[in-house]
């Protein structure tokens, strides 16, 4: 049965006003005043539409959105946190499928159609991360696409068994292979990163690893990453998240590191902290470097910030790149929709006929007035059906998930 | 006639469930279970009740707030964005008086019950501004108090007969005067704060300078600032607003500022701001400096951000710190409340008996839930009056509106 969706009255990237038709999931036509073919129509009323936002670093498996307020009182080292975490699961109950279903449906409602999410590891709690994200991701399929990384959250080196969970998860379904700051946490970056490299290649899968390491160090981590990435031929295939050591103050360094990137099409994803180094968005779309975000952990033991918003989080890309002009605003949603589809190598992406049916209706005068108003999203489109309006989700409860309680 | 306002079942910054009475603007009782005294009632829901947010710096004159999208297109140099805004006020008609009126109530809306406004003076625009905001000041006198800055914002020694107009804005009524990056902007750093000290000591009132100078420079401008405070005896009388020099890597340096800053008792007002070196507000704080925040601009020509919600402003305090503990997302709303006030030496702030009856109903569940949720504001009282309900400001359009269409 044939499917269609019509969508009148919308501005794509704030463009003229045209009506978008999507058949069986994609976009066939987008003209102005089109004829209705019996299917579905809805009225954009003029609003701006941008392609679905891609939230391409987060932590589905973990986030305590909709549980009772967690008092922080964790201590200022990374290891703090991730071993108050490593406990905290059990104690306070923060079950993966439950947990990412909240995340992933106030995604969708805010207007996310692709989920990048890492999820945790160890030899603790074993695969029960990526066994419940992969519930959410089946039972959420029609709402959003969900790509698990396998993530060696409490190290990898350090804890005997997590390589082989990791194998095991890429055999589960895991899509990309994870990694951690192979020298902050691992102790070992020639070790870490030869490891995760060996699994990519063992796989045939994409990397993206996280790296907080600032200054020299991250660079260094950084450099062997570049080095493994070029000798073993996965360009375009490996993405470092973070990346606060392409914040640090050495122009030229960065520079050259920016350039090798570059050449090599490793990707970056940014959450735009306040509080750390960070890339410098402009310098690396200039350099043609692929940049994607991400709203990292929502509502953790990381920390209580968060919403999932997407263009949010574009406002926070902006703020921390210090960018004012519109044009510039511009760039921050871009990254939040077309840097991101980049970086997960989406096919058919974007609102052009032939594309997927993804899309969001957003508020604003402008792209700029969008991102720095975010206002809750007038409708949420995935693969050509109604996903969200007015900022809530249509389908809260699938069918699935009324088996049981969560 | 007195009036009464019970509001029943409210918890003073998440503690115990209280009733608070108000009687001719101030707070009398705040015990459980108030017997009504025959005024009006209002049913907190057992929310958390702060005192009035404190909107410690801004510019209500020149927002863009509620006017049709600006394009920015502005320079990335100070001196660009000082030059455009000069201009664009007249050809875009930012009108003060209005533009002052819409910030003014989206704050009162948000729970903002003071503000300190830095209004620009300068020989183009003359007082123009300073006229606009303190009609807005008066008409809007019951829903919120307005405090003037008299700000050189286009330079001072560089425009000859801007000290006459800083003379005559603070003769009308301006109550601080204001200053601007004495060597970045006025080219003469003793010449500038010789003039404003001397405008302060004649006329008896505060400063409130702007510091934008990065590093060493910044720091040498304010040991400036300090040994005037020092010399002419204003200790408590003298704020200084961004002080991005305090986020200079100089651990030592900076520690013995802040040493100065704490003896002096010279105060900081801080964004937050995620693209610039910032005040460190824990080191602040723990050194008995009294830190207050603001949203500066918003939505003007220097940028299009800001929603003039000192909550948000809370949680951008939080991000910038890296604060993530429920104890440091406290000091955060410390810093947008107590700490303002401390700035703007508010008399009677806070929820004791013999306080002045400002004060917020906010959502959450805990303090620091507030913070990073700022959803809608419940309830906002000021001086015992419900100004605005549900985010809405009760009052749009006082009856001194009507009277001229803006």
């Amino acid at each position: 049965m044939t499917t269609n969706l019509l969508i009148r009255n919308v501005r794509p990237m704030a463009g003229s006003n045209v009506d978008i038709l999507i058949e069986n999931g994609r976009i066939t036509r987008v003209e102005p005043e089109l004829s209705p073919l019996g299917g579905l129509v809805e009225d954009g009323g003029g609003r701006i539409v941008v392609p679905g936002l891609v939230e391409a670093h987060t932590h589905l498996d973990k986030s305590m959105i909709g549980m009772a307020w967690y008092r922080n009182e964790v201590g200022p080292r990374l290891i703090d946190k991730i071993e108050t975490e490593r406990e905290a699961k059990i104690r306070l109950g923060i079950d993966p499928v439950r947990q990412s279903r909240r995340q992933a449906l106030a995604s969708v409602a805010q207007g996310t159609t692709h989920i990048r999410s890492h999820v945790d590891i160890d030899t603790v709690h074993g695969l029960a991360g990526v066994e419940g994200v992969m519930r959410t991701r089946d039972e959420l399929r029609d709402l959003v696409d969900i790509e698990i990384v396998a993530f060696p959250q409490g190290g990898m080196m350090i804890r005997p068994g997590t390589i082989e969970l990791m194998r095991r998860a890429l055999e589960m379904g895991a899509e990309v292979v994870g990694g951690l700051d192979p020298a902050g946490v691992d102790r070992d970056p020639k070790g870490h990163l030869d490891a995760i490299f060996d699994l990519a290649q063992r796989f045939g899968r994409p990397i993206d690893i996280h790296l907080h390491e600032a200054g020299e160090l991250g660079a260094f981590s950084l450099e062997l990453i570049i080095e493994r990435t070029r000798a073993l031929g996965m360009q375009g295939r490996v993405a470092v998240s973070h990346a606060f050591c392409l914040g640090m103050h050495d122009a030229d360094y960065v520079g050259r590191l920016i350039d090798e990137l570059a050449e090599l099409s490793i990707h970056i994803l940014t959450t735009g902290p306040a509080s750390q180094p960070s890339p410098p968005v402009a310098k690396l779309r200039s350099a043609g470097v692929v940049v994607g975000a991400g709203n990292d952990g929502i509502r953790d033991i990381w920390g209580p910030y968060g919403s999932g918003d997407m263009l949010e989080r574009a406002m926070f890309v902006g703020l921390r790149n210090n960018f004012r002009r519109d044009d510039e605003l511009e760039w921050a949603l871009d990254v939040c929709t077309r840097g991101g589809a980049g970086v997960l190598a989406l096919e058919r992406y974007g609102l052009m006929p032939g594309c997927w049916g993804d899309m969001v209706l957003v508020e604003g005068e402008t792209l700029a007035d969008a991102v720095v108003s975010h206002r809750p999203r007038a409708l949420v489109v995935k693969r050509g059906k109604v996903v969200a309006r007015g900022g809530v989700a249509v389908q809260t409860s699938p069918a699935q998930m009324s088996t049981k309680t969560y």
